[in-house]
């Protein structure tokens, strides 16, 4: 574990200390939607009325009361559970976390796709996994990419321990998986035993298209799927509380590990998420939420269109949903380079490289988070970028390289 | 990690749910010395004035404000350090638990007293940690001891990692370590390049003696010691708070790891233990809480004295401070049978073999807190437990067992 860096996005936040720049980095949902007259108000009720019970250790598995809200809200999402099917996390990143630490030996496999969830990269790498990962295609995951994979690994004697995926509005990629691909990845986790890891942090944030059916919802608890949820982009990060749905088995010995982890989650943090599922009009508030996040959607994809006509090369995602979405610009472009030109340029994003397993990594890509800076920093950051990327691209082209108009998928010796 | 059990203590807790057990089994403060008002008044203030910051993620290594009342704090300690020195942990076992993910790969060794801390087994287990460990003394660790392992160890090639200890009023066994002992620990790690690992969660609870400084105040910045503190007993365990100090480099990696763990601490949280540290008055509080303790302790050792005649064989430390002590019986008898009468006679423990770590087993010792239960609670309590060892011995002696007035370290065979 000495070499460990943790988040790699970590490091690139020391650049981002200038209030000049425009930050497309984060994944910071906006300030402007949290409920903090239910924080407020839950705190008070719960320091009045339990005060006896606040300042004391919570069981492991969470709250009754906050356990009994969850499984209602669930409920309204084709999910039937019980209480044994439920343990809360103090954060969506201990609920992955966890998972990694009771499936993984060192060197174990982890089905994939590229890219993927950087969180979710750096809690396996604790474990020090190894992957089986294949491009995302733009319906989501290359399911038979993963059965010819598996079956090679088979031949080999060796078996990924799970599929980790985001089908709903992936970090990073913003794409979204069909119904007929979440099918057949519980088919594929069916068939050759391996459990589908299910992380959905994002679900409730749809801004167009049909809702489509959570894999969980879709087992019709047949015990394949392990759902991971949070509170954070829900009702806020701040409060550090999620919560993982699985077979009572897999519950138990996740309760196992976060004993020994951080023995339990605060009730005071605990109540306040019960209170929201509990009195909080939700679908009024995810309807706000959403209003509020599309309509930044829809101005960073105008000032896309606006900034980056097509022969620059740059493509981008159309997301349906979710905080991201994922830029590809010509291979040339190594964008953790464009990202040092940024921040001078006083725009930042995330290079995408930080989204691939150690063996895939892909250097051309990055992630824009579009639901944090105001209109105006969107209109402006845009410009900021395509600015960058120009300057970019002048300064390979006085070198020499990377001249071609389109340059996808072309080899720098041909340039 | 699929065999791994977690917290052998809660599969203890599920026997006592009834109200008429008089538990000392539990690692509960008492309620009544909770500053609730305190808690109240930092959340409506976090609330008002940080509205902003509250809901959203907050640093890696902890709040400025909260590592800058942190530092204060620990100057009155002799303990003088830079932020850069400190990790904001939610929880002591997650300060815990970091130590271990960083430092331990499978099969390495630990050094620790015997018993120790089972939160700590817990957290190292998941590493698959193996143990170098000595029987504690009346004036802590076995230096000695743990230096002919080391140096045994040394020969075979091999080095424990860390030293784990717990020098004030230790959970388990109640026992200090002796500022000679300190040093001795500190010339050891010196010696052969080995941290130590101290954990403090009790430190401010010494009810009579003298104070001993910190093993890191005597390490006086060496890089050394590794501390480990937690909110949990000094302010209240429901708030799950706590830091971890070390020199900047090993800060640095615990930051890596708490990010793919957790990311990081709920602000909120921090705020109470920052209102906590800076506007409280401690030296009244720390001497209310003392006071409250200490007295409880009495009592205890009281009945103690009044239940247990020599006879008996029963034996129990007399610790100086802290939330436990611990009782020694007859080898012949298994605390964890005895648990299991114990709790029918409607009085519950908790049985010392979950303090030793797998290879070191012993059957014939318990973990007492004292400081939850009401002084009559205590009075009966001790009565109770009295008469299940000796209605355990009477059972033995029917079966020709254990007869000794005086069994320990009395084979079976010899009986």
């Amino acid at each position: 574990m000495r070499g460990f860096e943790g988040y790699k996005i970590g490091k690139l936040f020391k650049y981002l200390q200038d209030p000049a720049i425009i930050s497309f980095a984060g994944g910071l949902p906006s300030s402007d939607v949290f409920p903090g007259d239910l924080i407020r108000k839950a705190v008070e009720r719960s320091l009045t009325q339990d005060s006896d019970r606040v300042p004391q250790y919570t069981p492991i598995p969470g709250e009754e009361e906050l356990m009994a809200a969850i499984i209602d809200y669930l409920n309204k999402d084709n999910i039937y559970i019980e209480p044994r099917n439920i343990m809360v996390t103090t954060s969506g990143q201990q609920g992955i976390d966890i998972v990694g630490r009771l499936f993984l030996e060192p060197k174990d496999i982890i089905t994939t796709d590229l890219p993927t969830f950087e969180g979710a990269l750096a809690s396996f790498e604790m474990e020090d996994s190894e992957y089986l990962a294949k491009d995302i295609e733009v319906d989501g995951s290359d399911v038979k990419g993963f059965e010819a994979g598996i079956e090679d690994l088979i031949a080999r004697g060796r078996k990924p321990k799970f599929i980790y995926v985001v089908p709903d509005f992936q970090n990073p990629s913003g794409i979204t998986t069909s119904l007929e691909k979440r099918l057949a990845l519980l088919s594929l986790s069916t068939k050759y035993g391996i459990p589908i890891v299910e992380d959905s942090p994002y679900r409730e944030l749809r801004y167009r298209g049909e809702h489509t059916p959570s894999i969980y919802s879709l087992d019709k608890n047949q015990g394949n799927v392990i759902g991971i949820f949070t509170f954070s982009k829900i009702l806020c990060p701040g409060i550090r509380v999620g919560f993982n749905i699985a077979p009572s088995e897999v519950i138990e010995k996740f309760s196992f590990i976060k004993g020994a982890n951080i023995l339990c989650t605060p009730k005071l943090n605990q109540d306040i998420c019960t209170a929201f599922l509990r009195e909080y009009d939700l679908d009024a508030h995810f309807k706000r939420i959403r209003d509020y996040y599309s309509e930044k959607l829809k101005f960073f994809l105008e000032a896309m269109e606006e900034n980056f006509p097509v022969d620059m090369g740059v493509e981008w995602t159309k997301p349906e949903g979710g905080l991201f979405l994922w830029i590809t610009v010509p291979e040339y472009i190594n964008t953790l380079e464009l990202f040092h030109m940024a921040i001078e340029g006083k725009v930042a994003f995330v290079p995408g490289e930080v989204c691939y397993p150690k063996d895939y990594l892909k250097h051309n890509t990055m992630r824009i988070n579009f639901s944090y800076p105001t209109k105006d920093e969107i209109i402006e950051g845009v410009r900021r970028l395509s600015t960058v990327i120009r300057k970019y691209q002048a300064k390979k082209r006085k070198k020499g390289k990377g001249v071609s108009p389109r340059g996808f998928n072309m080899p720098l010796a041909s340039l």
